[in-house]
């Protein structure tokens, strides 16, 4: 399986304590050889890092540990292929634009027999991940001109979403810069981290961060993952089918696809 | 003015030796602090990278310089802002996926009382450089459903940018990884290099490379740049209003906007 590392703040946040734990798994710790990738959304723009080779070796995740892009909205992916060959074009996260707005997209799961939607977003590669991703922006663009409320986005993606259920496994996160959704049908756990910060330490390698020294006493910083990267605090396990819409560190919306 | 590098190959080349020698011109030698991106594409991949920051002190920058990615098509800019801010939905190359391939788009100049036509295609950003991206995306997407032939893009892409002419300085760069359509309006120069391949030395460095160690006899590469990027060799000017799309290294088909 795949892994997925997203983070939500209310200031901009650096990604790089997390992002070392699941680099660690990228061929290293975990299984994960088949490329990586992330999405950082700096204002209305989006800087994304793709590399189709293991991660733990990788030139360009040496960087990103230690270059502190600060963002609001993350989206990280580290791959097992299972559907599409290893490929530049088959790494997510994928992006597409949508209503003036940068979205990505990343996914871990496989479905059986999906099929779908057409519309003006197509998939480059051949991964039914991307064509997840286009199935989900061709109904919102079929459904509102220009963007609607949160609570219309959630609406629409929860339903788009429900019968994906019944295909596979489907974890997923999307982002438009201003939300992070995120959808657990198997695996997935998140973090919340605020006021008083303490210190946290890797389970991956040999790593330990005091947030404290990095924060101020008003962050929200909420790091969602396939499996909880630190061994010394209490992470929350979605539950299946759940849904959540993160804004800001905090769930905005949430619910359940059934 | 900003400035604009661009490659086209008929076999996977790097671009470290032209990119060493433009990054120079970033803030070192050159006036360009406002950011600065290059896009590679890797079969139908495409890998960016973006950054609002000065090239010349740039970590990624220095990555990139020393990581041969190896592509057939690149387009590469570094920015001088006049219109929009310095920020990175503002920061060249941009991109779009079109009929299932990433399209990327650079530009320098800047064009008086533009009126783009509105499609499915909307700035993120706020440069009259991405309105032209979208503004030649939607005309393209309202006459073809899908890829068309060769002649019929350059056919469109030149009358659409025929007018643009009219409104200013625009000289552009756009590829869908299978070839590269570039525009002078006021100043883009190229070169191709093919066997016997000899010796390049940088103008704004001090860099040497010897080309023939580095390439086989049925290479061809064409490096397109707004000023020529080495002392020893003959560059060739394109004349004003002059376009070409080049396809593995070679001229495909040329034409003038008048």
């Amino acid at each position: 399986m795949c892994e997925l590392l997203g983070m939500s703040a209310n200031v901009p946040t650096d990604i790089c304590f997390s992002f070392a734990g699941l680099m660690r798994r990228g061929g290293g710790s975990g299984p994960h050889r088949d490329g990586w990738g992330v999405a950082f959304y700096e204002g209305r723009g989006l800087r994304c890092f793709h590399d189709p080779n293991p991660c733990h070796s990788s030139a360009i995740a040496k960087l990103i540990e230690q270059y502190p892009i600060k963002s609001e909205n993350v989206i990280c992916h580290i791959r097992q292929a299972n559907v599409g060959g290893v490929s530049l074009a088959n790494t997510h996260p994928f992006t597409r634009e949508l209503w003036g707005q940068y979205w990505a997209f990343a996914h871990n799961g496989q479905l059986a027999g999906f099929n779908p939607d057409q519309g003006p977003y197509t998939p480059v590669g051949d991964t039914d991940s991307e064509a997840i991703f286009c199935h989900l922006l061709n109904n919102l663009a079929r459904r509102y001109s220009e963007l609607p409320s949160l609570a219309e986005i959630a609406d629409t993606l929860s339903q788009c979403c429900a019968p994906l259920r019944a295909l596979g496994v489907c974890n997923l996160m999307l982002s438009n810069g201003d939300w992070l959704f995120t959808l657990c049908t198997s695996k997935l756990h998140w973090i919340t981290r605020r006021a008083p910060f303490g210190p946290a330490v890797l389970s991956d390698t040999d790593l330990e961060i005091d947030f404290q020294q990095h924060t101020t006493r008003t962050d929200v910083v909420t790091v969602i993952a396939t499996e909880p990267l630190t061994s010394n605090e209490q992470w929350r396990a979605y539950e299946t089918g759940e849904w959540r819409l993160w804004e800001k560190g905090e769930t905005k919306i949430k619910g359940h696809c059934y």
